[in-house]
């Protein structure tokens, strides 16, 4: 890992073995600037480039207010940009002329940091959707018949994803008890969280070219948290035969930090074993998934830890079955995992599962008890990962609160 | 109906009543162009606004080779700039003006009229959904149990909704035909079409807020023609439990014209009854639905003729329903029937139906059989509206071929 001048930095779960790329609102500022994070300061990347020390290269990705033209320069540019960082905060050299452009994290207000072009939700992990299944069907609990050979997905609504921060508005919608002769009409009743793992796309693909698993990392920029909100009674009564709609539509929640997967080379771990063995189009020589640890607070007590790397299906296999039927990839696609649940009770990623349907309340610090979210109600998700030299790269957190329907 | 100074154009289908919208890359231009029809003449609006007479209202919308800022621009633009099109075309003060600006049709080579924002495809039409089910479940066919409650919609993929003329190549994925013990994989054997009509929002609404299908006008800026390309094999074996996927997503084509609401008033009709009542949310004052012919043509065979004004849901109802849990809408947002099909076997809107789920082929001009496309197939699908004073609408056409896997 390579040392910074910027002081306390280098054991910090924001090195400079982490880099992650955000959009923020700076103090004196009303336009949003490209901003990197070191230690506890934001570094305020659009002011650095338009300093001259940019280049022409550089500086026209940094200046936009978005990730959009960073995502779409590609890996080599990606490469590049890392290395630079690097250098300015790194080499004492740098350090006058980089100074004057930290910021303290906490006067940073972190906005959208891309513009979503698709967004797809898989369902990847095999612990959620046995759970998933036993809680609806008790009597016949299992996998689908098709779940270990693709990573089920569906598409989900672009324009409401919003970053974390954002206050998440109880939604109205129909749903319809089980034994009730008709369905009725109001506020969700089962407001849940979905705690998952966003990638986000840089590099497009082209319509009619199936992407291989392998080329994950040429097409990928990197990773955010996701919460994807999911009102249960508005779901249960619309999904079928057409899926998830409403009852998902009303938000989804990233964390404004987007990490680099150069930065999550550390935490590449094996993929569990696929039996039976899948597809050729969804084989790589060498699959991986990443060991990133979870952590899920509800009004501060932490309710699950869920390991993203006990997931089934690996990202390159998502990316690879998204584009076998000849989808094209577009820059700031995003594409997340599914609910997060490894094999143990409090590593469950949604309230759906923690509360097994509503059926067995769990209890937080202050005594309260819950089984879906009431109004009021903060959510946070945030995340580490093994970074090198038995440092931690963190991927920061995405939070949400939940109001009073309107 | 005003009259134009364009010769043989106030009888014709593309009349003054019509002024549909779309971009076009014209003879000695690279950069696309906005641009409208009349006659069978294409006039090329940035060209003409360039010229002076766009002012400087309309001129910076009128010269972004894109429908995109048209659409953002809102209803009380939309129609300053009908009026002002019909100025142009009608008055022969402007006819030594806007004359040089004029091509014929067969030279300008349409593009994609706008971004697509999101995509959602509903399912709104009774005889469709009866027959899709009697097809798959003749046991116990009938509608889902959710379908007279509500809307049945889900998200499709943005990033693939294409042009007419775009050509459609065959997607592989993985299908489980009804007897086989284990999927297989390979291009699809049973590629299909759906006879859509899709509207394009201009005006957003804000996260939050649910809109009232009175709204409609305000937000939809118009129509077009869609063409939802399935791979029945791929969906059958992928969509439980999170709806239609990979068996869609390769590609959703659409009509170059996007044609304006207010040309569509005259084609208003009644909604057929709702029973049971709907929720006071989908309740309009003043229901309405658009009496659209559609006609579908398979290698140039008219294989069916889909009514749209037997549509059980009206699109006014689509949108309120897509924002009553508070998801926004955006610029570029499309949301489409889902397949337009009439209780006669000859206004059936997919070859699934057409075909009775393969069992029946159908034949065509030439005397060949089909069930589902072959390789090298073109597919048409165009359409009319009863326009003012006995005149029709034309609402262009959505064509694409199909190619053999790759």
């Amino acid at each position: 890992m390579t040392s910074s001048w910027v002081e306390g930095t280098d054991g910090s779960d924001y090195s400079t073995a982490v880099l992650p790329m955000g959009v923020a609102v700076l103090p004196g500022n009303d336009a949003p600037h490209t901003v990197t994070r070191i230690g506890d300061q934001v570094l305020d990347l659009h002011d650095v480039a338009r300093s001259g020390l940019g280049g022409d290269d550089l500086s026209p990705l940094l200046t936009t207010g978005t990730l959009n033209s960073v995502l779409a320069a590609g890996r080599p540019v990606w490469t590049q940009l890392r290395t630079t960082l690097t250098t300015w905060l790194s080499d004492p050299a740098y350090r006058e002329r980089v100074t004057p452009h930290l910021h303290p994290t906490s006067t940073a207000h972190l906005v959208m940091p891309f513009e979503v072009a698709d967004y797809v939700d898989f369902y990847s992990s095999e612990q959620h959707a046995r759970n998933v299944g036993a809680i609806f069907r008790p009597d016949s609990p299992g996998l689908p018949e098709n779940w270990k050979h693709l990573p089920i997905g569906y598409h989900g609504r672009a324009g409401t994803v919003v970053v974390s921060g954002t206050n998440i508005v109880r939604p109205h919608g129909q749903h319809k008890p089980r034994n009730a002769a008709e369905p009725s009409f109001g506020p969700s009743a089962r407001l849940d969280i979905e705690a998952e793992v966003g990638f986000v796309v840089g590099t497009p693909s082209k319509l009619g070219y199936p992407v291989h698993p392998g080329a994950l990392t040429d097409h990928v920029f990197g990773v955010v948290l996701v919460n994807d909100w999911s009102a249960r009674d508005i779901q249960a009564w619309e999904y079928v035969p057409l899926g998830p709609f409403l009852g998902k539509s009303f938000a989804t929640s990233i964390s404004p930090w987007v990490i680099p997967l150069d930065a999550l080379a550390p935490a590449r771990c094996p993929l569990p074993s696929q039996d039976p063995p899948v597809f050729g189009y969804l084989r790589d020589d060498d699959p991986w998934c990443l060991d990133l640890r979870l952590s899920v607070t509800l009004n501060g007590s932490v309710i699950s830890e869920p390991p993203f790397a006990t997931q089934y299906w690996s990202p390159g296999q998502q990316m690879a079955h998204l584009t076998i039927n000849g989808a094209s990839l577009r820059t700031g696609d995003l594409f997340a995992s599914g609910t997060v649940t490894g094999a143990q009770r409090l590593q469950r990623g949604s309230l759906l599962e923690l509360s097994w349907g509503g059926r067995e309340p769990f209890t937080l610090d202050d005594g309260s008890e819950r089984t879906f979210l009431e109004d009021g109600d903060t959510v946070s998700i945030s995340g580490w990962a093994p970074g090198p030299d038995g440092t931690r790269v963190g991927l920061g957190d995405v939070t949400g609160t939940v109001l009073a329907a309107s």
